[in-house]
């Protein structure tokens, strides 16, 4: 193995999976990879879950975001907070009740700065009717920490969940546009936008509560996998869905909303532009026989530029694999992204 | 308010009481701060409660844990991380069934430190039967973070939530020596002693599930209080009880168990031991009636070292406050701790 951490191991590609693989998933016992009847990391996921008795689960999940810069075009590291931990409870199939954060800054930054942080996370607790249940405070020595981290506990609960197992047949319908919070993200690190300009990019993030809850609740059982598309963009989510369904996912490049201006920068960075982030869009596996009727429900709810994108099929050449029907007309094998392009996206 | 964060709005100590009230508390809603029939930010104690019927309550808290050095005598950040989020759980009446984590490491991390974390929290984990349910892992640039964070998630099941309302009457019982932690770090911070060296000194980091689960079933309903002693030690929990439930709390400083080395060091260091953090010491309220019996029953249980050392009182002139009956015969106020001596203490 390796001798040291590099930054392609925390970008949620091939390398994360790897190491915590190697490091954590295979050295320990099953019975301590979930809680009896619940969900844990023996699944890979958006969150775990734990039966709390009627039928019912609780659902549960962490993430440490350190998006740099904090603030952005479209919002800033308490809005992502907030929003990431939301949609990873919806992704699931849970309804979000509250949320817990801790959060460690660096020793002289700015009072101000702080509280328009935490303002942004109360905003979008107050929109979303989720509680602020618990959480911690510290700070590190000037030198020892780049200006905030913050984990977020996001809890919810679930009738049914959202277990992501597409199968031969299942639609991939996107909730709209994807890429935008990545492309700007990255156009800011790289310079090659300024500080308060968006240079035409803004980030997405916002919680996907609008579009979950009602599809949930009216087309939960034809819902056969969901997640919003974060590290790793939609090339990632659909590999992982590929390898752990043993089948072939085929995407139309064509059909998949990449905004031009979000292209355009991919471009010039030389990122595959489906490899980007987005912070406020959804992946779903939707069972073909009501796929139509749900991608019109989903625009309906304000998603307009919801799209079918491709589907899931079964092959025993392919399977594990996604390919890529390009817009000049070949198929290619579309590969989970790697390496550390994007530190600190989220 | 003040323009920028200090290192003493992190520190568990008056500081971060006003500036979490100041920046969230006192700008976020009554319906906003808890789960209906729960326990969330509107009541000070370690953990938060959502209630999952038939009278019963997910008990689930984070904290980040920033501790530096991340090996220490007695202990490393892995040990600590999941032993923290353990009794948090525990110190509310949990359970402990589940914890995640989210790991955020510098680039260029020596890997086989890494692997030592992860194998000290999964041996926490094995030996306390606690699955491991989620989590997230991230790499910062080097130079954007000092080694390593984790935040940890610590989730349980109660049947009794132990609130922290201390009555009058009540005695305090600590379930053995305080201080241990806290001074080993500040050693080691301070350059007293050098890495690899205890100096005499050594982390008490280490679940109490051995302590708490057989004491809440015995005597839950006589146990007004628990907390552990982290930042802040025993002086921030005694002034948090105090101040809660306007009351006041004696102390007999003789009968808290602070060992020789550790005594000596916090002097040397010009610090109350009184205010250095524990990792593995219960501080309990404990009804009149059973204090004696439930003291016993503590040490039975093999926390040998355990005392009473104080109570609780009614007090007009001194409603919450701590007055310290001193070794030498006087009563002074015992202060709540601020300022900023040990960051990265956990």
């Amino acid at each position: 193995m390796e001798q040291v951490v590099r930054l392609a191991h925390g970008a949620g590609g091939v390398e994360t999976s790897q190491i915590l693989e190697e490091l954590l998933f295979s050295r320990l016992e099953e019975r301590l990879k979930r809680v009896e009847g619940g969900v844990g990391v023996d699944f890979p996921d958006d969150a775990a879950a734990i039966p709390i008795g009627g039928g019912r689960y609780l659902v549960i999940t962490v993430d440490s975001y350190t998006v740099n810069p904090p603030f952005f075009p479209g919002g800033d590291i308490g809005v992502l907070a907030a929003s990431g931990s939301i949609n990873d409870v919806l992704m699931m199939g849970g309804k979000p009740i509250a949320l817990l954060d801790a959060i460690v800054v660096e020793e002289g930054f700015p009072m101000d700065d702080l509280r328009r942080i935490v303002d942004s996370m109360t905003r979008v607790l107050r929109d979303e009717g989720v509680a602020l249940i618990g959480g911690d405070f510290k700070v590190m020595p000037r030198g020892q920490l780049d200006k905030i981290v913050i984990a977020t506990v996001g809890v919810g609960v679930a009738e049914r969940l959202i277990l992501d197992k597409p199968r031969p047949g299942d639609k991939i319908i996107v909730s709209g546009y994807l890429g935008d919070h990545g492309a700007v993200i990255l156009a800011r690190q790289m310079g090659i936008v300024e500080e308060g300009q968006g240079g035409g990019l803004a980030s997405d993030v916002r919680p996907l509560t609008r579009l979950m809850l009602p599809l949930v609740e009216k087309y939960g059982e034809y819902i056969h996998a969901a997640r919003d598309p974060t590290r790793g963009g939609l090339a990632m989510v659909l590999n992982d869905w590929a390898k752990a369904s043993g089948t072939v996912i085929v995407v139309d490049e064509a059909a998949v909303p990449i905004r031009p201006q979000v292209a355009a920068y991919a471009n010039m960075m030389g990122i595959d532009p489906l490899a980007l982030a987005s912070e406020g869009a959804a992946v779903l596996a939707v069972d073909p026989a009501v796929a139509d009727e749900v991608l019109e429900f989903v625009r309906g709810l304000g998603f307009k530029d919801a799209a079918a994108v491709g589907e899931v099929r079964s092959s025993e050449r392919y399977k594990g694999y996604v390919l890529l029907r390009t817009v000049v007309g070949g198929l290619r094998i579309l590969e989970p992204p790697r390496g550390d392009l994007v530190p600190r996206i989220c």
